[in-house]
């Protein structure tokens, strides 16, 4: 029997990774009269509902599709919080 | 003297808005076998560095961001964490 599992997926770029959008937001900002901002950084925030036999399973499934599609390992970090939702 | 916060700011598209892009990456999923994956919504994820004079304030200034900035009201929610760095 499969459990149902919401997971909420925080992919960010690694801190040495400059980021020109971020940068851009941040220049905006300050025309905008923003000038107490320091720094933006943009990431990506994915919610993923998925069924798995177990917890452990979920986070194993949720890893690789990190890997292989919503992050690239080189530049960026993921991280994972999993809720069971039944 | 002000102090400096870093705001952590979550913007997902409202529960009733299409995702076009989650359905994709969803579909994509399905054809690299993950046919466990029921939903996938994508949304975006800002660091903010800022200094303000107290907390209240910077949550005010932010607010204002994200409504002018970083979230379209009319589809998109934003959440904003605070957290005081210093």
């Amino acid at each position: 029997m499969k459990q149902k599992y919401q997971a909420q997926i925080y992919v960010t770029l690694r801190p040495s990774v400059l980021d020109p959008a971020g940068t851009a937001v941040q220049s905006g900002l300050a025309h905008m009269g923003y000038t107490d901002v320091e720094s933006v950084r943009i990431g990506k925030y994915i919610e993923v509902s998925l069924s798995a036999t177990d917890e452990a399973e979920a986070h194993k499934q949720l890893d690789i599709m990190c890997d292989q599609l919503f992050a690239n390992p080189v530049i960026e970090n993921y991280r994972i919080e999993l809720v069971d939702s039944e």
